[in-house]
């Protein structure tokens, strides 16, 4: 086996890794991306980059993940607002250049495939991963593999409904996990509750409380009860082994613990009993790590945890 | 190919049926269930049952549902409250006597894999089986296969909690899906509202809702929207492209359609536009299919629709 490239396309940075066989990175390149150039300027980035990285190492395959919803399978992306993508067969037009098998798969599921094969998923067969950042994603690693659903619309966590008559969604509904739970939501109740000023962030409640402010800290709380219930429900449905959360938002202190009680007080027994609630262990890498992971596995295939 | 026989394991009768190997099904044998003489004369009955129905045909497998939690590799009953059963290995015991492979699986799990083999779910790779009678169980049918979680867990759809402050449920927490639309909830809140007598069930709330009592039609309209909202949360996170729904309160006039209608309102967009949600098409018989389409699979094998 010689090297694969795992690439995690953001909408402003595209990060790339250089791994070996084990899954192991061995180099890494960052670049802005050039998204306002078009979709040409950001493919041509991405095969200059992968090819700087590789540095003539014996190329096999290359992992891409990349936001919104898209085809695992052609490796065509359907819609990527950020990078103002419509239908864009990523994976061909790679290939073409870089002429190796390129995967492509969705940054949720990526991430919680790098937690899986290289974090806080190590060792165990059923894995959710939930991010919460701006909004709240997640990934399912159902028996080994990523369970995608109808379309590759599976994971939406964040907009299973707790709350229906709760604040409005960015989705158009009402009482979402995300409405309830996400930074975004977290600054508009600090705004709500003037905690902080107009321009408040999730990050600037965390901060505030952190020096002491009652309300900050009960926002944070609330919004931790409110994931624990989400999760509650999903370690219900699915019996995981290991629930991972990433994200800016469960950074803040306390944030993970008191969604972990919560979760406790609402799960069904005797899933409780088999499941741990752990962060992500691999911060801002888990999606790149999930890159290799996805090219060392030749795609939808078994993966081999580190 | 032979024949396979499926046996439904109920506290109060056991189901048999011979199948040949398209897993049509070409006999059966109804008898009480001997729960109250012990493990030994319920094992003795199932296979004198199985004797029975396969009357001198050359038998390939035999595939068992029963209730309860239970280890589905080892074929090892746990629990089943109704037969009075803890820790009994029943793949084994009947293995002994009938000299064949058997395999064991949770009753709700083969109701789902019946469906999926031969009812509602053909012609799908993802489906959830939802049953709604006294309680509400599920079974998911993900990528072609039972998904069985950690420790045969998964699938607890009745108990996801919907309303934190609402109605306590059996499992002795508030406001399961359980508490809020099965027939025990139905009936209970029958009584709360003075609907039908003291000893009034979810079958004479629904004979006096077709007879035109406004609270009784009210009463059902309720739990079916409780259910819809606990499928929307099911069908946002697994994205399945059919759900099924089956058992008794389901029958009751209107409650699938009201049902569906609710779901459709809460259930995040893109999931909603992959998705059917459809009644059970084998009605008292999915889980005998189920426990066909098991012996012909091998057990947790891949299984072909009819």
């Amino acid at each position: 086996m010689g090297y694969v490239v795992g690439v995690d396309l953001g909408g402003t940075k595209i990060l790339t890794a250089l791994a070996d066989g084990q899954g192991n990175i061995l180099a890494r390149v960052r670049v802005p991306t050039p998204a306002a150039q078009g979709v040409a300027a950001v493919i041509e980035c991405l095969a200059r980059t992968v090819r700087e990285v590789t540095s003539g190492a014996s190329l096999e395959a290359v992992g891409v993940g990349c936001p919104g919803p898209l085809d695992h399978v052609t490796g065509t992306v359907h819609q990527a607002p950020n990078l103002g993508w419509r239908d864009v067969p990523l994976a061909s037009l790679l290939r073409e250049r870089l002429l190796v098998p390129v995967f492509v798969e969705n940054d949720a599921n990526l991430a919680a495939l790098g937690e899986y094969a290289r974090g806080a998923g190590r060792g165990v067969e059923r894995m959710v991963y939930v991010t919460v950042s701006t909004g709240i994603g997640g990934g399912l690693i159902l028996d080994g593999r990523i369970y995608h659903g109808e379309g590759g619309g599976a994971g939406e966590i964040g907009h299973m409904t707790l709350d229906p008559n709760g604040p409005r969604c960015a989705c158009g509904r009402r009482g979402c996990l995300e409405a309830l739970a996400s930074g975004t939501a977290i600054a508009r109740r600090a705004r709500e509750l003037g905690v902080g000023d107009e321009t408040v962030t999730a990050a600037a409640v965390a901060r505030l409380a952190g020096e002491g402010d009652a309300a900050g800290a009960e926002i944070l709380r609330e919004a931790a009860a409110y994931l624990g219930w989400g999760l509650a429900n999903v370690i219900t449905l699915l019996a995981p082994k290991r629930v991972v959360l990433g994200g800016g938002v469960t950074a803040a202190p306390g944030f993970v613990e008191n969604a972990r009680a919560e979760t406790g007080r609402r799960t069904y027994g005797p899933a409780w009993e088999r499941v741990e609630v752990v962060p992500a262990l691999l911060a801002g890498e888990s999606g790149l790590h999930g890159a290799v992971a996805l090219a060392l596995g030749g795609g939808a295939g078994a993966v081999r945890q580190g």
